[in-house]
């Protein structure tokens, strides 16, 4: 890759703060007025925020998910835990991309068989020729125009449950149970600021004390976690939700990447004895372990982020099959 | 530190080697002959290999060893195992260094107080006016002309052990003990190959393919270690020798610097019970904890290799309290 295309991770004196301005499309089910106080906007205005509804239609959309990317693997884990692979077919960007795009490096050609394009980059231009922002997964492109719709993460997995019922599989899981609603987006919230966002803060921090401010920030919450998941077996209780998919994809990566690569190294997941045995159970769950990809995983953060890693070198450890491991984690169930 | 003083410490596409070709000379006790016949020399020829013989003087001589360097950290451990504090003085550069040299920036006004120099490149300056090579601890200085006399580091404990003995603490351990001599140095060796420098084999790689296969053969020798201890309290038996020494600098650098910083993460040595046992049964043995500092030895690493950390930033973890803790390993005591 050309020195200009080398994307830079790490702003020198800088904290890491994370641009949450996504292409806020929505795929919604039956009819929503504009009304910005319909319950499935989140308190966002339609017009105001530029929110284009598209309809749910089997077969018209493709997910764009890199396995690499813990916020694509959410998309992949609800996908398979709500049996919506018939209707949403899937497109997998290989683990490393340049500044510009991730591409379909992986597949016969490079090309996706269904968007017919090598990069990602593709289907954003066809939305807005001049998009100024990252290109990045998951997307949902609609495979008529090749046009991204959204890549509002938080939003795609909960249209999956709200806006998809009607294609769930039998039995699928309930992942926004109502009555624990008010507590699991608590959850959720403090999740993604210290968790999933908290070792980027670690990793991408640009000075030692923005780097140790993030250090303390992501092991109180560790520790709070830690402390939670003490008797309950997953974090709203005896039932899989929204909450565990999202906690999961950052666990998964914690030992082979987030330990060494962002320094979040206080200690292993596998130190800590009940996220480590609640992140196995859920690796062991149909839905999770099979979305996961460790060489992937290591391949993209320590290929892509040349700034903290200019050797390219991609470490050979740990190995894997502890994930396999029994957790006995069963005892817990109410 | 500007950029042409940045030194780099891999090569693309290239394995590590380490240049051992140190500065020969010897301190020796007594009368010694030039002979190369001499088992003083092992197998080195004094005329031939430019040794030059220096005499055991108390006081004269200062050890120049920086506590961050797993090299320099041998000889303040056996200095101290052998009581010869008194007779040998110690200067202790900074953890960080640049490409000319050691420096003695943790000293009052910068300056060694005994040398009354600041930066450890005079010293071999002094000796050698163009000496071509790298600027490295530990170092035996004398004091009169402030001249490097040495800086082979395996001879210089070596010679702390054979030349000194009139000197020793009462009760000084038998580092070396002459029944056993054979087997250590065959132990000695391939710790030296495989583990002391194998981390280094393992961070410095210039390609995947180095560095996958020095990984492989750190972790073969790190399980014939973890299993020769399963048996013995120390390497050569009952009683602490050089050997242990000698491995012991590695092992205390494992988990804060090698597993992330050299990519050496297939385990952590906390997850080596026999090692991890042995390691704090060291640690915990006078002699060895007290010259242990775990800050400056992350600051040496993180800093001093730009070219595999360019951020600086120092990992806060892990906590070295675990090195407090029981080990147990009495138990194996013949």
């Amino acid at each position: 890759m050309s020195d200009d295309l080398k994307p830079t991770y790490t702003e020198k004196g800088k904290a890491f703060e994370r641009d949450m301005d996504y292409i806020p499309d929505r795929i919604l089910a039956g009819e929503h007025s504009a009304d910005p106080d319909d319950a499935t906007y989140g308190g966002r205005d339609p017009e105001r925020d530029g929110i284009q509804v598209w309809p749910v239609e089997p077969g018209r959309y493709r997910l764009v998910a890199a396995p690499a990317c813990p916020w694509a693997n959410r998309s992949l884990i609800v996908r398979k835990l709500l049996g919506l692979e018939d209707v949403i077919s899937v497109g997998l960007p290989g683990p490393t991309h340049d500044k510009r795009s991730w591409t379909f490096d992986r597949d016969p050609g490079g090309v996706d068989p269904v968007l017919g394009i090598e990069r990602l980059q593709q289907a954003y231009f066809n939305r807005f020729p001049d998009y100024p922002k990252g290109i990045t997964v998951p997307a949902m492109v609609d495979a008529e125009s090749v046009a991204v719709v959204t890549n509002d993460f938080p939003w795609i997995t909960h249209d999956f449950f709200f806006e998809w019922k009607d294609h769930h599989r039998e039995g699928a899981p309930d992942l926004w149970p109502a009555a624990q609603r008010e507590e699991m987006e608590e959850v959720m919230k403090r999740v993604f600021t210290e968790v999933n966002n908290g070792v980027y803060r670690c990793g991408f921090a640009g000075s030692q004390e923005a780097y140790e401010a993030a250090y303390e920030r992501l092991w109180t919450a560790m520790d709070w976690l830690e402390e939670r998941l003490a008797t309950r077996r997953y974090l709203m209780g005896d039932a899989i939700t929204e909450a565990d998919v999202r906690l999961f994809t950052t666990l998964v990566r914690f030992d082979p990447v987030y330990h060494g690569h962002f320094k979040c190294n206080r200690n292993k997941l596998t130190e800590m004895p009940n996220l480590w045995g609640y992140a196995r159970d859920l690796f062991q769950t149909p839905g999770f372990g099979e979305t996961v990809d460790f060489e992937q995983i290591k391949a993209h953060y320590y290929v892509v982020h040349t700034d903290i890693n200019p050797t390219g070198i991609i470490p050979a450890g740990p190995d894997p099959a502890v994930w396999e491991t029994p957790h006995g984690r069963e005892s817990l169930q109410g």
